[in-house]
């Protein structure tokens, strides 16, 4: 099996992540037999820079003949935020209709978390953001923009189909997951009387299809709270993209955080998208220190997704391996090894 | 001086903490040498299932004529979710036009937080948040409501008025405050690039007018990581109506949870109302149970809102004493004390 996998290192520490995530993706398909044939694409803020393109129309339809997307992170210091985010990241995932955000929130042995007296028993959960839809759907705009009667509006619009797709793949991600059997609806019905009277009917509608899954509720504010105080309630969280970005990273700083934190775009029928969350940390870039546990978790969701789900468990074994013997701490610079080595250790424990 | 005070006990476990709250403000009251004129007006879920009525018109009228609103808690286990938080507390909010909500997010000493090697010291903010606007304006709608071409759309409005004098409110409390003289806006400018386009250029404008404080910015996601990871960087939030709902209870559990948060919604020129934000919690009804701190120190807020600045203070001394050498825990039940005997604690301490 040879899998063609399009890769955007991106800025910042990204490349020294995904040079990390290849080595190891390499490792892990020589010992199990399959093969990769990767492509590098160079958008982000420098090519921005220089050429004033973020992704070329004839970049999105050759990307879309790939298995999948490796991406390593998107943002420049010297480009105005939202270019970016907007131009690339939030485009391939309106394009490609990724549209689940899978974030898997999984307190790994040896690994701090900031919360008192909580351990890997009590973090172990998944947030099924929905992804294409909602608030970021850009819609909206402005009234009498720069004067004192503006008005400026921004529209969150929610379809039938978008969010029955994506509540399905919740209660059957959760099927799949077997464990606490729950999917915990995350809104805010008794305030968003239109999205999320929506989003509450199709959830007991779908459901009901699943028998097996128990079916729960709890307002956004009061998701963050439990989330910190008792993450154990959690086993699958839906909810829409906008809640979903927030408790995501929450989930991302409860779990160790951006250094070991990865999600997937998924469009489970066309092609997904595997990045570490974290960002592009320019700070560090280039100094060997980032931490690319994330790029490496995020190459094993790929695995996974791609149907490698023996190769995928073996490299989140070794992940957790490393996290458990070696590491010092996920953060950047403080790891006691250098990005290389991280890589390096996690290839040893394949 | 005599204050004309509208009470509220509303719901659940709402009366009895607002009795201990009264009989902390009327201690201190007469230990300060003014006097409290309190009116009590049964809305809440009882009411509504006896009558239909959440908050007649005529009620409205009556209550504009206060110097400020004491509310206990509303929500009834008998009532759908939305009709009370929609016919009591939003619709006072709005017609009140209580555009601020303060949430002082403080950690006492003798408080437990969930959060790892953080103490008093780490814990000390302010939000403030937008409460008249946002996508809380209830604008929004369906097309082809319960068919498969159902879309529904939630519709956060913001307007040039609202924003700038809740952004202006916060320059100036945090003027007042006097601390690390820093603002955070707290936002979503790369994605919801209408609303916070707005609130950005608001936020530069006003806070122009503030050398002496800092401007500090943070998107939704990462305030929510920070709160939890270095809560100590923050000094006043300012953000919109939804987002202030999130992050002010993640707020409220670092600070110890439910049983210590309370909160203003404030309108400087007119009528503001002070409640406890943990909610009805109807299973302790009755039992003399529940912690009634976060009740009175909601009326030490109102008292600071009236004016009365010394008594405010004597009141947040008393529980900041109490909670120190006393409580056991913050939870109903787990005080080590009743309900009663913490509201003659706090007296004690006056
Ligand atoms: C970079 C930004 C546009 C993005 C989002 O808001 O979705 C990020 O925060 C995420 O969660 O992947
Ligand atoms: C009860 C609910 C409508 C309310 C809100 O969302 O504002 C509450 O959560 C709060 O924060 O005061």
């Amino acid at each position: 099996m040879v899998y063609k996998i399009a890769v955007i290192p991106g800025d910042g520490t990204g490349p020294e992540q995904i040079r990390e995530g290849m080595k190891v993706l390499t490792a892990v398909a020589e010992l199990e037999g399959f093969k990769f044939e990767a492509v590098t694409y160079d958008f982000g803020g420098e090519r921005y820079l220089r050429t004033g393109e973020t992704l070329p129309d004839t970049a999105l339809a050759e990307l879309r003949q790939f298995d999948a997307i490796y991406l390593g992170a998107i943002g420049h210091p010297d480009v105005k935020p939202g270019i970016l985010e907007k131009g690339i990241l939030l485009r391939l995932r309106f394009e490609l209709d990724q549209y689940i955000n899978l974030r898997p929130v999984k307190l790994y042995e040896g690994v701090e978390t900031p919360l008192k007296d909580k351990g890997p028993a009590d973090i172990d959960f998944v947030v099924v953001r929905e992804n294409t839809e909602g608030l970021y759907c850009g819609a909206g705009g402005f009234l009498k923009r720069g004067t004192q009667d503006e008005v400026a509006i921004q529209t969150s619009i929610n379809t039938y189909k978008g969010v029955e797709r994506c509540i399905r793949y919740a209660f059957e991600y959760c099927r799949r997951r077997n464990k606490k059997k729950k999917v915990t609806l995350c809104g805010k019905t008794n305030v968003l009387t239109y999205a999320f009277d929506l989003w509450e009917r199709v959830f007991h509608q779908v459901g009901a299809e699943f028998p097996d899954i128990q079916r729960d509720y709890a307002h956004v504010d009061a998701t963050c709270m439990w989330m910190v105080k008792n993450p154990d309630w959690f086993d699958v969280i839906v909810t829409d993209n906008m809640f979903g970005d927030i408790i995501t990273d929450l989930g991302a700083i409860i779990q160790g955080g951006m250094g070991i934190a990865a999600g997937g775009n998924i469009n489970p029928e066309g092609v997904s998208m595997f990045e570490p969350i974290g960002g592009s940390a320019p700070k560090y870039a280039g100094q060997n220190v980032i931490n690319p546990l994330a790029a490496i978790c995020a190459g094993a969701m790929m695995l996974e997704e791609l149907g490698e789900r023996k190769a995928a468990a073996r490299i989140e074994q070794a992940v957790q391996t490393v996290c458990a013997k070696h590491l010092k701490s996920l953060a950047a610079g403080r790891m006691g090894y250098s990005t290389s080595e991280v890589g390096d250790l996690v290839v040893r424990y394949l």
